[in-house]
């Protein structure tokens, strides 16, 4: 399985549009802005709907290969037959559709997908209870929880190096993005999209269809906040350390320290906070005047 | 139908952790850190499952009311005949389930929920094609597209307002927020969530138990950026101006403009960018001195 084109065919990944900036001073001004382009792909699996998705168009491949390793459906590249768009019916206008992606994986049945798109079960008659363990999904890997995995001083520079890649922020100012690194600081991959979830998938996409996964040994570096649904794409593809611009949830460090991932929020270059598994930090505190680390509120 | 309880039973909106702090200048120190709290909602109608959302417990009736406006299933509150959790079967622990809200709206049959949860439908036999109008809901109201509603200074101090009714941000640093305001600038309902589609539904859903349905003359402001499906909640409940801290997405402001609705991003305190029907902001530019909006780079 070879990975897909990076741009969608017929789709923009930006728009421009004219608007109106007013300022505190009183004045406005009117000029052209670009935007960040969104429109929704349905994924398909052996022809049946698992999902739509509002996402920026452009490496769909890889958001719909990651997707469905966030889905536990998937941890190789020789597991997909192909990926292709449905872009044979035209539709009234003439216009061929890139907004469906159907995934061929012919050891996957029916009864799985439709179970998804279930969600839960409903174990308990007609007023089942929905809890974590439901919403929870098995990985095939496990994260080794003992260190380490990154330099204190490296993981502190992932946000801007991050920054570095994010080649359309700086145009719309409205995307979020997902870069995965090595325990070295080098980049492996690295997207934006409108939904952060979409640009961690696309990252974890692109790696399984290289077949890089387990991604042990990795760092996932996301712009936004750290959600339970980011924390277990992390831990269904192997990935180790996860860091989020913003604040985590509390889920997402319950999960984080369950599944032995270490998980970094507030990282913004002149500090971090470390949430779970510390021990995967190399050089916690740093210089000879600093030997333990301090303790307060407690 | 009356309102529900602000607060979830036997679900926390904030939980405490010990983390460690990393600081550019290598020293780290270990503190206790609150987080927003994250849990599964599962939202039935009529006993049938319609959505899991992961969102921070609290005020969940207004969630489930406000997500049923979103659908296209609500407009007024004597639609719905009762709203409860499903806590009868404690769980196998004891615990009573307060992750599931069930929604008892006689007017609506099992097609229309059922067909919510196939998304979309499959308009070219196997390989149909997912389009804008697929993902798009009809709304019962019409947004009067012309103005005035709200003065350009009033609009510029939106944000300021909001924050000072995040009750839960100054704590944990990582909640959404959105808010609704008349076109004074008075607060009518404030809500923070994981999720700031959540956000909007839950003031949204305290407007429809209150009967308050279509929220003309009101502005939605919310703290991240401006998607399709925000843009399309206002557009259900009839809120003719919706502004964001952050950048609006393509269709976000594509769908704005066909609905009559005025969409403001980048809402910074000291600036704004207007998107659509400007129409609708008195005093554009203010001030004897600029009597005419410049325009730049057109």
């Amino acid at each position: 399985m070879s990975s897909a084109a990076g741009t969608t065919p017929g789709r923009r990944i930006t728009t421009r549009t004219r608007a109106t900036v007013l300022r505190a001073d009183g004045t406005s001004t009117i000029r052209r802005e670009t935007l960040a382009g969104e429109q929704p792909l349905e994924i398909r699996v052996n022809g049946q709907q698992l999902a739509v998705t509002m996402r920026t168009p452009g490496n769909d491949f890889f958001l719909v290969a990651g997707n469905l390793v966030a889905e536990g459906f998937l941890t190789r590249a020789e597991q997909i037959d192909s990926l292709r768009y449905c872009s044979n019916n035209p539709g009234p206008d003439g216009d061929r559709s890139y907004n469906v992606v159907d995934a061929t994986i012919p050891s996957l049945d029916s009864c799985a997908v439709d179970f998804r798109r279930v969600i839960t079960t409903s174990a308990c008659g007609i007023c089942g209870s929905t809890s974590i363990d439901q919403v929870r999904k098995t990985s095939e890997f496990t994260i080794d929880p003992t260190g380490p995995v990154i330099d204190r001083d490296l993981l502190l520079g992932l946000p801007d190096s991050l920054r570095r890649h994010q080649r359309l922020f700086d145009s719309t100012g409205g995307l979020h993005a997902a870069g995965l690194f090595d325990g070295a600081g080098r980049l492996l991959a690295a997207h934006e999209d409108v939904g952060r979830h979409n640009a961690v998938d696309k990252v974890i996409g692109e790696m399984v269809l290289a077949d890089r996964l387990p991604l042990a040994g990795t760092i996932m570096q996301v712009s936004g906040r750290a959600s339970f649904e980011l924390v277990q794409k992390c831990v269904l593809a192997g990935i180790p350390v996860m860091a989020a611009v913003s604040a985590p949830s509390s889920l997402a460090v319950q999960l984080a320290a369950d599944a032995g991932l270490t998980l970094v929020g507030f990282s913004r270059g002149d500090r971090a906070t470390v949430y779970t598994h510390t021990q995967k930090i190399i050089n916690l505190t740093r210089g000879d005047d600093c030997p333990t680390t301090d303790q307060e509120r407690i």
